[in-house]
């Protein structure tokens, strides 16, 4: 007799940095079979890449799919393009920083949507946080629920009634601080993540851009040093 | 004295078929500067690729970009998976194909959204049909309707209010034998143009796939043979 409820499956969008990372604790926690999927876009740290796999391993993630797509022939953001990362906090919301890649996010979560479909789940974590990140226009709220809308009329999973989409962005309200807490609480490694825009060739954050310096704050928050820096 | 209209700039999925050669031939005639956009996404039939090109080429595009994504990562469909392209009509319409790529649409229109950003463009035209179609959910105006209101929550082109992205499926409502009609009348080359979801290796179309035999009926329906078949 086989009467238990099957697990259910989820994909998470795994860069290898701290609210991925986090992410994918918080799936397995609320009792998920994770499959990750990471992405190399022609960015200049394919240092995430290795830490994405690490994460996904140390976690123990029923699959890892690495997708390689070339952003960088479009060029547009200091991320995939010959620009300088800047160096200092952004701080303007009204303006977007340069470190925005167009359309990252929805094409992340198409991918995402179709790992999903293939492998039969309904259920997709992405780590984005309308609180503490750098204005971009895809990690609020509204772009999200626009992004499930469409998810759910895009395949054919859903013209099959089998389930319905649901992106889950468990840190979109949270700080820097709050999102350490949580992980820690479930015993995230964070000395195997990297989040930094600039390393060096070895994987050295850089310490000084908008992505190490709300970590290291975060730390600082819960009266920590960042393991990493 | 610098006063006429500037150019709008559009971004055109192109996949070199006899659809999307149409659509570029509308977008000209309505007076965009066109951009192409096509894609190696492991399909079996680099061929596509080539016809892209002599397309591009053939009707004087702005820019042509080459995006490669690999999406046999996630197989599940006989156009990308090793699995046999079926060989008769497809006919029963509640449910979906094997030749239906999970995401397939949502990924496209992503990428022609990073592109369309990348140079200042917000109209996006699509081949998309929803009546000749093969069952597919990401060609249904539904679908195409919650990817333009997630367009418009997902860039920072919506957010510095440059403008609202318009996703143009001009073929949406016509028959094939329409299709075809409209673009003989804008003087569309078809000899260039290749369809066949199972060519042979030096590209020849089969004649009995889905594509091939919509492609037929849509010719004899104009009175005229198909250029190449």
């Amino acid at each position: 007799m086989n009467h238990e409820p099957r697990t259910k499956k989820a994909v998470i969008l795994l860069s290898g940095g701290l609210d991925s990372t986090t992410v994918l604790a918080i799936a397995k926690q609320a009792g998920f079979e994770v499959y990750a999927l990471s992405f190399k876009y022609g960015q200049r740290h394919e240092i995430e890449i290795i830490a994405a796999q690490n994460v996904a391993k140390s976690m123990g993630v029923s699959g890892h799919k690495i997708a390689e797509i070339d952003l960088r022939i479009f060029g547009g953001s200091a991320l995939t393009a010959d620009i300088d990362v800047p160096k200092e906090r952004h701080v303007n919301p009204a303006h977007i920083p340069i470190t925005y890649v167009p359309a990252r996010n929805t094409i992340f979560l198409s991918f995402a949507l179709a790992y999903a479909e293939t492998i039969g789940a309904f259920d997709i974590f992405i780590g984005a946080n309308a609180i503490d990140y750098s204005g971009y226009p895809d990690c609020r709220p509204e772009y999200i629920q626009a992004f499930e809308n469409m998810a759910n009329l895009a395949t054919a999973a859903s013209i099959e009634d089998k389930g319905k989409f649901k992106i889950h962005t468990p840190l979109i309200e949270m700080s820097k601080a709050d999102i350490i807490k949580t992980g820690l609480s479930l015993g995230v490694d964070y000395s195997i993540t990297t989040s930094c825009y600039d390393p060096s060739p070895t994987g050295t954050p850089c310490g000084k851009c908008d992505s190490c310096t709300l970590r290291l704050k975060g730390f600082k928050d819960n009266g920590m040093e960042d393991p990493v820096l």
